[in-house]
């Protein structure tokens, strides 16, 4: 690999958008030429984030600044509604990964039904590919457009996908009780998302309203090829990375193992545990691009119990986006990825 | 109130033997005159629990030194296995709250099965009111030995019995996801319970086979007046108190609100929060022995989902048991249990 | 005790406000009557707080809607400069804790040198007396106006004023290196006390121009006779509560144990602890009105170092500030403030 | 680089061990053959730490089963005592990076009394260079044996020493304050570790008699020229990585930063920050083998206070053995070592 890609980070002042830059500074043939952040323009990315402040990055600037000249790749970490106004902006050319919700969904009256706003470029949106490689891998080959998933919906598709698309689960009766760490809300400051707020305790909310319910309507009624409404229930834990899905299915334990199994024995980042190991935890995945998968037996004879986790910031959001350029671009599908989780 | 109880505490050196004691400092009539822990007798109780330090308390003894001549009141707070071994030992006068699993279960099979071993004392199991005071306060005013409830159980119970005995939701189909704080887990150092394997992060453990399920079928199918087994699986989150319950159910959500709200209007423990409230926390019970229940509908009509909180020391064990005390000892019931909460 | 003293909270939505509250729902004979949040008026206090949403209490109000009549006290548990603008608007009958910074220094120009901004109140400024029971008990007996302490002054006033006083330690040598809990910032929010910012780490901030410092050089200088300057650095932990203070300085171990012991041994919240005990922690005494001191030789004969800890939000802010109305109300110091600390 | 460094890690069941582990997975040249852990021999490495379960490594093994043939290189990473008696058994020509504290102290008297015990190996302890890259370079190029340096010394060293050397302060006043994150006690369960008794809290330990003590004397002394005794308080707050030295000189703050960013303009591992920089954080710096040092200039002339932090299990421990392994073997010294840290 003696190419280099030259990328571009717009919206890099957020989580997502560190979490590329710390991914990438790692990745062998991406280089960072832009960054932009556009109310902390002019600001070094050490500035922004201490973390990163012994790299050699470029400066964070405006959108206008950005020298789209040599581009070949651009991710969007932007939030929702602005992603929209961005992309359209950069040059056809240069293939981009988008973090937001923007492209997610293909219906355009239900993202505005979730959304609420006017979708400002619906032709985009159109040629968008969900961003699951396991789903869409050859889709993403030509792509020009990937919309990164949701992390509780990756999360949760992941499992629930191959099962319906078989047929061993019945799509009546799914419960999916997610946790997720704080992260995922952002760095934008709220009382809500305080230490002394969050530390020492859990809650719900969004119950069976959250926006990634969409994206579970979507892609689950896709896969098995009728409509399915899931119970949904996000909740929020004292930690700053990780999701775990605790779903709750009707279908045979050992059926539902076997069909994840041989699903993903050739993925790189899907682990199904084998039937008896303990349920996977997200401490165990941090950092890193795995998805692990458990499978249980419940007491009552037909139904059984998923575990699923991932680090919302990595196969959640931007190591994910790296699997994605990564497909997009030809390379090997986990150039850039292959480090350990951190643990402890 | 001018009479005072004397009262002991059997298994002092644990987490719910040390919040007895933090309870039963602001308890206005009840007076500690002895607490054991066999393994640290000798021991001043501020050595085993420097918060307790400052406090005027008797030393821990062996069981065998105390002197019961006058002792109106023992709790008894130690493992399962344990308890019943030391129970039968205690005049007959004496009343007892009992924390542990070992008399929870009214049938001696059952016990068997899920603690496994021999009960030693089936004959005082028989005799053991279940010691939750919203479903058995009668029973209490009179008994000689409670069975203080498991913490996952009675947070999941307050809301669904009332639900099963007035048919308001399907008893076949029933989830109990449930997140708790270390503390249940108790003191004994372990692996698993190292600070550098829980905080930061998530995990499912025991999937359909914690023992409180059996609690759970005794209660439920009591309730439901048929059998009923749940789909139940116990979280491990970074907080050292704190159960919350997600509870999925077949059944009108307004019907489900109306029946707990009316079923807990005189109730002082149970706080059922009006409909579109935001979801209840565990943090904003910590330290008290406050329940709060939430209920919303799903997105499929006909299902709801409810939301169940309580501190597992506090409501979900020594509180509950000094609850259940002031019963037996004919006090006004929220005796010594009246501080507001402490947050953050 | 059978008089109850109507009492007000002003500035009620911020964590010391609440945590007013918390206090004066154990206490016997203060009553709340008012509590105002500007921005907040009309909403009840469980909206802002729901750990007290089921208390009573009456509503939030703005400060013109306060009834003043038969107010006998009043908490101002408001920032810095507002406090001064809205305590000179309190009846001069009602006596007044405030827990801002604005009363605390006796030389205005020392306020507005570390706090920026004119005094509005200097008149005011000048009858204040210095929130710190162990040192202007008196004082406090007739005072109008009493200024409560800084957290991280007074944790390190109550070992350092007494060694100066009785000149045991060189007043030329003291590093006081004190690390807190997040509450000490308040509730509004801002990037730096998110959760994910503060978790899993510790810095620290304001090195060597910490605000409180003001407070250091005028009580301590006062204690030694002579001008003190000492070498403070204030550290940010991930914990809610608590403030450790570790201080170094030239004296003998033996005599500065000896000195503190004798000085504390009457009084109720100021445990000073064996020689060769262990150190104490935060969160032994966290919830409670208790300031604990260890003190121990350093390896170089004629060092010693002391550690001394409180609950930031209660002997460094409410707890204390009901210590305070207590004497000035002519009530014994302790009442309403006896409950044990909550652990874990 | 095309060769590849066959590499035992002796003692891999514990947290420097795992992560020497994570570190080597992304290092190009070092290639783990054999892992060894008495007690839990016959494991696999998933098994004893799930966040490596899908790397291809080999079974933990007994040191007996350990086959040296083709062996370069060996990381040790046991406990005090247990390393001796192990590292004698390494054939000579495999290059031995030690990391417990058998062999830092280059006097036995002086390691006997801290850590007790007759020393099994003197002779090792003679030929050990002390693991500090940046001060015993050119030693490690030739060593057979390096002793991989205490955490709280390594952080405190790399700015004290300089200063010494160059007499920019007082040798009779430096006070080291350091806070630690938990993994620095490692693995064992003790009551003292568990989640309950460590997190939303902070307390000091070992007060002036910590054992890292002696390598402050040993190090510090011979940088100085003469004898030096600082004062050293550690704390446990709690974080599973991190520790931060807060330090308290006499010296000028302009000449102590001046020393130090020119003494380290070349490090590629240690980063002084420009003079008014805010004070660096741990979490800044989690799971990379960063040091990061501030100077700021103390509120009295002549007085200056040093902040430095590191990551206790890579630079205080995993990743600066692995620096060590990297100069020892010829190696670029950064190899494997370059990922940036992880935040949030």
């Amino acid at each position: 690999m003696t190419k280099t890609y030259k990328t571009a980070i717009l919206g890099a002042s957020g989580y997502t958008g560190a979490e590329l830059v710390r991914l990438i500074h790692s990745h062998p043939v991406l280089e960072i030429v832009a960054m932009t952040a556009d109310r902390k323009a002019g600001m070094s990315m050490g500035e922004v984030f201490p973390h990163l402040a012994h790299l050699p990055l470029p400066a964070l600037t405006t959108l206008d600044e950005v020298e789209w000249k040599g581009v070949d790749l651009a991710f969007c970490a932007m939030p929702h509604a602005a992603a929209q106004a961005v992309i359209v902006r950069v040059p056809e050319r240069v293939k981009v990964v988008d973090l937001s919700a923007d492209f997610r969904l293909r219906d355009v009256a239900t993202f505005e039904k979730w959304y609420g706003g006017k979708h400002l470029s619906p032709e985009l949106q159109k040629i968008a590919v969900y961003g699951a490689p396991e789903f869409y891998r050859e889709e993403m080959k030509t792509a020009r457009l990937i919309a990164g998933t949701g992390c509780f919906a990756i999360n949760a598709l992941l499992p629930l996908v191959p099962l319906l698309e078989s047929k061993v689960i019945d799509p009546d009766h799914i419960v999916i009780d997610s946790k997720t760490g704080i992260t995922g809300a952002g760095r934008a400051p709220s009382e809500r998302k305080l230490y002394s707020e969050i530390t020492e305790g859990i809650d719900a909310y969004n119950v069976a309203k959250h926006r990634h319910t969409a994206e579970f309507d979507q892609e689950l009624s896709k896969a098995a090829g009728r409509p399915v409404i899931v119970s949904f229930t996000p909740h929020l834990i004292p930690a700053n990375r990780g999701i775990l899905a605790t779903i709750y299915v009707h279908g045979d334990a050992l059926k539902v193992h076997e069909t994840l199994a041989a699903r993903y024995a050739g993925e790189p980042f899907v682990d199904v545990l084998p039937l008896g190991s303990d349920a996977p935890q997200t401490r165990h995945v941090r950092g890193s691009n795995l998805n692990r998968i458990a499978v249980f037996a419940d007491r009552r004879p037909g139904r059984a119990i998923i575990v699923s986790v991932l680090d919302n910031l990595v196969k959640g959001a931007s190591g994910q986006a790296i699997q994605c350029a990564n497909i997009a671009l030809g390379l090997p599908e986990t150039t850039g990825l292959e480090a350990a989780p951190l643990f402890p």
